[in-house]
């Protein structure tokens, strides 16, 4: 392992009320978490160990290292918890699956600790275990989910506003979407130059920061064929070659417009089967997310992009229906796990162009 | 094997100076064409041959037999080849690569005579190797491809206007689209009750074609999330479930508006994971063909639905700049004939619901 590896990745515990603690345990038993560090509350993590008949000897930092001790990476026998002062007491008495919020108020807490940690240079990465809408804005807490509660701290961390995108990946395929939750119609008249090429500057330097010198970027078309030279649709020409054009002048290596039907077929990366491409642009949620789901969604990760930290998370909610029963499926934590550390090259030899593992 | 199977598919040859003749033997070669009767120019055949390296022993038909002998089905030695009557000559001479108005003549030729043999059911099916647009039109065909020109055919036949859908299929998932070549936008705009109902009784019938009792037919939304309850497009609200369930009122087993993210995920049908549909409705090109090229376009089937006969072609064109060099890959043609075995229900025990081969 290289010096840079000693940094933990942070892993916030989530609703304490949802599958959260359930899943960093099945992680943590299944010695996934050697490198990572829970915040979160630490009779929380001990009722999902109960839940799931675990006998978990936590390690609980009262405080952040100076320096993070060499010896703790690799040591499976501990799960490391630093647990944020001040979080609500009585959090391990919530009934399961239901808004509290406390709950909220709790997970809202552990972002904050491991987001400042992250933007201080503290962590290599944060991985987030899913929260809830509605126990966060019960809790008073002015942000209805990660990503904008992550946008707000880093912009108040660099001085400025930050714009950030949505990169779905799995070991196959990364896919950042310029658009995302709005109608078919409206994500089409949404479409412009300036977003287009944000994005591309955005995934250009996720990858620079993932140890690739030259990101290959493809960027996908909007229309059949990507419109066929017009003839099905101008948005390649107007809008989409425009951004193309103006990021390949700053030197990111960005081409296309390609055909959205072959492109991630193209882009796709699996044994035997080298990855034309690094990313590829979606110009819609549905064009980036069936391909990405298509193989299935326990492998998916969810990565916001444009902020100046590494943040991972598993693609599905706090599954309330399924919480306190043990049923919960760790393996899309796991991925996100594994993002993390490529997204922030902590590992020697598992850049982003590797061969994924059979 | 039925006393069904016996009777066989037909194999247009497509355009002469293209790779279809080369495919065709290449399949003969691999062992499988045993269930099938070309129907091309033995010269052009032999040409194909020749470049192969390949030996062949044809069984010239001079006339369509009247039954159709057992004895055939499952002999490998010979390649049997019905000439149709007046094919123009020299063909074989023809240059590789080259639009020629012969050989669009012929290969009109050669889909017509095959067409009228299955519609009057004295073949299972039609598998039709790539023809070349320019070629037809050199001609003075008056169809722009294999779908029209089968289409006129089958309504002269049936006595009424017909209404056709493309479907896209390969082992894993069976995708009918609604809409084809349009931009994205007049796609949307061509949206509409009628035409996704119509969409579903042509796949409904195709399902019960094939064998399925109750085909289980999947509806993409247009929409992220399918819209999530109107908040992102209304589409689904307005147009699309009205379509289904005027389906089911019909007796269509038709679901949905699915989340076109998951939706193709849920029906893919692979070893050890079980389709939950036979076939899933697409609102545009791309959302339809993103998950069916994913996993690689050489297995991708082309089937033409709403006619009353079952036409099946790989997902290529004539591929002239690699013609008459023997490089053309057979795979979407092999994919193309199993694809039309299933759907004419030729083989017991092959039909569309089951574990397709690892």
């Amino acid at each position: 392992m290289s010096a840079a590896s000693v940094l933990p990745l942070l892993l916030t515990m989530g609703d304490p009320c949802g599958i959260g603690p359930e899943i960093i345990l099945k992680a943590w038993a299944a010695g996934e978490c050697d490198d990572a560090v829970v915040v979160g509350d630490p009779a929380v993590i001990q009722r999902a160990a109960e839940v799931l008949g675990l006998c978990v000897d936590m390690d609980v930092l009262a405080e952040w290292p100076a320096a993070w001790p060499h010896q703790w990476v690799g040591s499976k026998a501990h799960l490391r918890v630093l647990a944020p002062a001040g979080l609500p007491s009585g959090l391990a008495a919530l009934p399961w699956g239901q808004v509290h919020p406390d709950a909220g108020r709790a997970a809202a807490a552990c972002i904050d600790v491991a987001s400042a940690l992250t933007l201080q240079g503290r962590a290599a990465a944060m991985v987030t275990a899913p929260i809830h809408k509605e126990a966060l804005g019960a809790a008073g807490v002015p942000f209805p989910g990660h990503t904008e509660m992550l946008q707000a701290a880093a912009a108040a961390h660099v001085g400025r506003p930050l714009a950030v995108r949505m990169m779905l990946a799995n070991e196959e395929l990364r896919v950042v979407l310029v658009t995302i939750h709005l109608s078919l119609r409206r994500a089409i008249d949404a479409l412009d130059t300036p977003g287009i090429l944000e994005t591309l500057r955005i995934t250009h330097e996720a990858g620079l920061r993932a140890g690739l010198p030259a990101p290959r970027i493809a960027v996908a078309g909007l229309n059949p064929h990507a419109g066929e030279g017009g003839l099905f649709g101008d948005e390649e020409i107007h809008i989409i070659q425009p951004a193309i054009d103006a990021a390949r002048a700053e030197g990111i290596n960005a081409t296309g417009p390609f055909a959205p039907d072959t492109v991630f077929m193209r882009a796709r990366h699996a044994p035997g089967h080298p990855g034309e491409f690094d990313f590829v642009l979606a110009m819609t949620h549905d064009h980036g997310l069936i391909p990405v789901k298509y193989l299935g969604v326990e492998q998916g990760v969810n990565v916001t992009l444009g902020l100046p930290l590494v943040r991972t998370s598993p693609d599905h909610g706090t599954a309330f229906d399924i919480a306190g029963t043990g049923r919960a499926d760790p393996a899309s934590l796991v991925a996100a796990m594994k993002m993390a550390r490529r997204l922030s090259a902590q590992t020697a030899g598992r850049g982003l162009t590797q061969e994924p593992t059979p």
